[in-house]
């Protein structure tokens, strides 16, 4: 590529982003696992509960005749220097031609001058880390300090992701991982112990998974509620991040009734697109913004004994953060590839 | 920027995509002027008028604690084997840094993967083309065979774009450029008589430019009309393709009540954001899309008196089309840089 002058925006591939973020390999450090990147996705929900975000609806195109969607999201945030465009694909009869479903990238607008700051061709993986960030920051602000038994209930990337997270924030002993699907579930297991050092093994049912556990996440495409009730224990806290379409559920109502606190990234999509679909306002202790909780202004847990659940959608206001985040390591250190 | 393999989308900076598109030099050759360019947003527009392209609603970010916008546009046409995202935005405090307010750039996906194939840093610049091609394929379709003097209303760049366009379509003989600022009216002729090799000149008027003019483009952000109905002449063909927000419009409404045929890219927006905001539908002929036009399915002009009007409001199937067109080049010459 030819030079085109001091404005050409940076154009960097998936394996360079992955340099920048400190995830080029398998060594997993809980302290510097995508170290400052907490605390840019902190800022960004502390924002968007203050009212500091404009975030407008996702332009979406359903392409039927290819099995194919396409997804554009966008949030600025006042006195970020930067904001983001996302363009994130799924086809899905790529896996029949060898590829993943999911693709996509984040361009990166100047935010005072509207020009094009970045290219980053991270094809998801930036999308990956900012959705296990905020699982992250769900069990760090929730989840009982004294934490040690974590269950993952699916097997897919996020299964791995979220483990990782949350092998950041809290001093985990043991990781259960639960899938529909057992083998999955036996391989998604032996790449979290491999990837966080924590003893980890597959469960057989969702009872064996959350029986005992401190902090369970809850990451699958279910339509139906995966984690009944009647398995809630005290004391327990619950990150729910698959359910993000309408008619997508992982918890039942009924265990949202018996939650002592529920906190949702952003209130309207979990109302429409998350665990709060369907569910009677009344019903329920009023959902708290997980912004509130990260900004002091809300109290989180009361006592070791409350159940807590976090309701992730995912925001556009993740996406301009991680960009922004990895544009300043780009900035202070260069590609370093 | 390091390999990431194969998949890497190929990214092309503004002086790339001009050197592919022909624009890089002042020389003008009608014959060679986005040679192929043409037919390209031609299919587009044909296929838009056969139902066959996905256009969902544009994304659209307000900005006006910095005085600024983004949109985002795209469109999906059935067979093409691409197609184009685009952001576009405005900045309108960037002069005061010595820098354009717009700008942009086009991602272009696979159809059938939705996996990005490139990356287009254009700044804008195929949309102008884009823009001045619709135009210019309006001329060719509708305006008299033997049009030879063209009035173009407005001083800005795509006043500048749609005389080169017009020149690639018509054997013009003479340009008359108007605008509310006379200075900006005499440079443009300059540049229009040295782009075009058509002798061009400034008129003091919008009566004065429209004398004897066979053909006539208003490229302005009018809100007031600015052609009044009593200038039309027998046989003279009208492009605005200045109005594309509510509330502009540059065509008198007793104007379009008078034109024998009216033509429009799209008929929702035209009566959203061009010219038919606020005409009442049965006091014009009913208007006819430029894709049924250029597919012959409907006839222009019937005789060298009737005077025809075609409304180009932008459509994100124009940025698919030039952008497929571009990267076929790239495919076919590399980027020659």
């Amino acid at each position: 590529m030819s030079d085109s002058g001091p404005t050409s925006p940076v154009v960097l591939n998936r394996k360079e982003i992955e340099a920048l973020a400190g995830l080029e390999s398998d060594a997993f450090d809980p302290d510097a696992f995508a170290a400052g990147a907490f605390d840019a996705i902190a800022e960004g929900f502390v924002r968007l509960a203050r009212g500091e975000v404009r975030q407008p609806p996702v332009l979406s195109l359903d392409l039927p005749e290819v099995a194919g969607e396409l997804d554009v999201k966008t949030a600025w945030v006042r006195g970020w220097d930067s904001f983001c465009v996302k363009l994130s694909t799924g086809f899905f009869r790529n896996p029949e031609l060898g590829l993943p479903s999911g693709s996509g990238l984040m361009v990166v607008l100047d935010a005072t001058t509207g020009r094009p700051r970045a290219v980053l061709l991270d094809d998801g993986l930036l999308t990956d880390l900012r959705t296990a960030i905020a699982g992250g920051l769900a069990a760090r602000a929730l989840a009982r300090p004294d934490a040690t038994v974590a269950a993952v209930l699916g097997a897919g990337a996020q299964a791995r992701w979220q483990a990782r997270a949350l092998a950041a924030v809290r001093p985990l002993s043991e990781i259960r991982i639960w899938s529909r699907r057992p083998d999955a579930a036996t391989q998604c297991a032996r790449d979290v112990e491999r990837h966080t050092g924590v003893p980890t093994r597959s469960a057989d049912s969702v009872a064996e998974a959350l029986r005992g556990a401190d902090v369970v996440v809850t990451t699958t495409p279910s339509q139906e509620p995966i984690v009944p009730a009647p398995l809630l224990q005290p004391g327990m806290h619950l990150t729910s991040m698959g359910s993000d379409g309408a008619g997508k559920r992982e918890l039942e109502a009924a265990l949202l009734r018996r939650a002592d606190l529920i906190v949702v990234d952003h209130l309207e999509q979990s109302r429409t697109i998350g665990e709060l679909q369907g569910i009677d306002a009344n019903t329920v202790s009023a959902p708290v913004t997980l912004g509130e909780i990260l900004a002091g202004e809300r109290t989180g847990r009361h006592s070791d004994d409350d159940v807590t659940v976090c309701d992730l959608t995912g925001t556009g206001v993740q996406d301009s953060a991680i960009a922004r985040w990895l544009l300043g390591r780009y900035e202070a250190h260069g590609a370093g590839s």
